[in-house]
């Protein structure tokens, strides 16, 4: 089978059009099967692709008249949502003119938007976001729900559970990602009755998952390698993604005052730059661009609004591995082995409810 | 007035008595004008003073027969309250023989305990756990709830506020330290119905407050030196606080790895050692220990279990410090002035709930 096309929303992100384009064009340099559907102003879009030659004959415009704003409420933007990028998008996927979509653009709206759109697969109560970040492991470790949803039950943290591992065993390769849920204590008392409920449901469930179910895990330990699915709910997620970009930019920026407090601590920095360097990259956020909102009829990838083109290239290449893996095939098939499916087939979600 | 001295619960932390003893030493080599009541076995913290002979004349010792064990339920531990280390130095501070309580112990026991014992104070509904934390701006920052409540509503986020504030005026001497509530984004409408009716409640009581309310923050701003008091409940604080923790300790290990992957990484470490060494102390939690429970009749300090004397040192100071600056005084006039006290005179908390 032949890689579907995957739509891009090239007027979303700080940096626009330039960026979005540079970053298709990457991807296609490292996997020249990928084909593009450019959605946005296709004067700019072509404007953009005259310094991307490899870009020719894999890459169709859509043209939008209009963008989501970056601090617009998502209950308007749905309003608009068919003459926009983002939302046309979307729309490619939902009519099947494209296999994907990435955006940059506001993350509340393309939530709204993907869900109104594409709709929430059977089995699943409520879509999640999800991410991978980086762990002292071999591999980087899938966190999900990041801010999707800000309150959670113990069926929706269940679900967020097979599909974040679903999600773990395409991306990171693994034959049976090791799940554990966010808490304050791995006690079986701590924490939220939901947290609870969910422990037990997942534990009672154990011989029919497609994961290992190892209890909870504390905000401390999510990237020592031991864990390579944390699940939570979306207020507590978005908390420690944010605590960890938060804690790691003042780590280094501390790290960039003290080599600057002398002439020896300069001196040793240019020597030991290499391994800075190495440091850097391990840290760059563009090398784990790409979340996922999964549990939609669709793959949507969100791509960082500051991504630059390598970033974008990353949020491509994730949207392509699910769509070439099959990731809600999958989702499908171990939601239905593991006796944990929704009982309801695909109930409405309530759009923009969360962002409202 | 002179300081009352403070009662130590010498048998608590990983280390046990030498270190606490030490840690008193130490404190008082810093402070001459402390003195303590010392609570434990008084064989062992007579053997351990012999190393110090400045706290002669300054400490008296209380035998307590029995140990909090490090993974004892809290509801199991309060059964036996008056016999051990930690419940005999929390019942000195109710009896007025100590002014404040420090222990290094385990964290829901001593919670139980201190709430059972001491009671919450006047105009407060719930107590909550505080720390320091540190950050790129001049002064550390305060942030509560740490996980003494796990589920809180607006009211008790609010009272969180006035109690904080309260406490960096003290700890960082700020005349108005300016006060964020994590959330998820700073919009008006992001996060739960708790979070938003406590923004409008602070805000409607601007005026009146002896600090300056700035709405809502990010995890990923705390650290930033933009806010001095973090309020959040107990389940987001601890996450957030971990989050940090290990987000932190990840690039140390990042950096140590990456400083000893060539040669000259390490010729590079050896001449920026100064560098590093400074972000080292930056980054010890024994400089900003000593967790504060705010909202009991009683100053109760938490010290880490794994702190070294010196941060037993840090701890003592710190509840010397609110001693002397009055800091239950300070939370009363401060939520009578605001308005915010709650209606209830003392409602009696329920003692372990969270833990059990």
């Amino acid at each position: 089978m032949s890689l579907p096309r995957i739509a891009v929303d090239a007027m979303g992100g700080d940096e626009g059009v330039r960026v979005m384009i540079e970053g298709a064009a990457l991807a296609r340099r490292r996997h020249d099967r990928f084909k593009f559907l450019l959605v946005g102003d296709e004067t700019r879009i072509k404007a953009a692709l005259e310094d991307h030659p490899n870009m020719r004959g894999a890459s169709e415009i859509l043209h939008a008249p209009e963008i989501v704003s970056g601090d617009e409420k998502p209950t308007q933007a749905l309003r608009r949502a068919r003459k926009t990028s983002m939302g046309m998008a979307i729309d490619a996927v939902k009519r099947g003119e494209a296999g994907a979509a990435v955006s940059a653009g506001n993350t509340g709206a393309l939530m709204a938007m993907a869900k109104l759109s594409l709709r929430t697969m059977p089995g699943i109560d409520r879509p999640a976001l999800a991410a991978l970040m980086p762990t002292l492991g071999e591999t980087d470790m899938v966190m999900l729900d990041l801010g999707a949803n800000t309150e959670c039950d113990a069926r929706n943290l269940v679900q967020f559970a097979v599909m974040g591992a679903a999600y773990a065993r395409i991306a990171s390769n693994l034959a049976e990602p090791r799940v554990r849920l966010l808490n304050i204590g791995t006690e079986e008392t701590k924490g939220t009755g939901a947290l609870r409920e969910a422990s037990d449901t997942l534990r009672a469930a154990q011989n029919q998952l497609a994961f290992s179910f190892g209890g909870f895990t504390e905000a401390d330990k999510i990237n020592r390698g031991e864990t390579d699915v944390v699940v939570t709910d979306g207020f507590s997620g978005n908390i420690a993604l944010k605590a960890v970009e938060g804690a790691a930019r003042f780590v280094t920026d501390l790290l960039k005052e003290a080599f600057q407090s002398s002439l020896r601590s300069k001196i040793g920095f240019l020597v030991s730059r290499p391994a800075t360097e190495l440091l850097k990259h391990h840290l760059d956020p563009n090398n784990h661009n790409g979340a996922v909102f999964l549990g939609l009829n669709g793959v949507v990838v969100k791509s960082h609004g500051s991504a630059n083109a390598k970033g974008v290239a990353n949020a491509v290449a994730v949207a392509a591995r699910l769509l070439e893996e099959d990731l809600i095939e999958r989702i499908t098939a171990d939601l239905a082995e593991s006796g944990l499916a929704a009982k309801t087939r695909s109930r409405r979600t309530s759009v923009g409810a969360e962002e409202a």
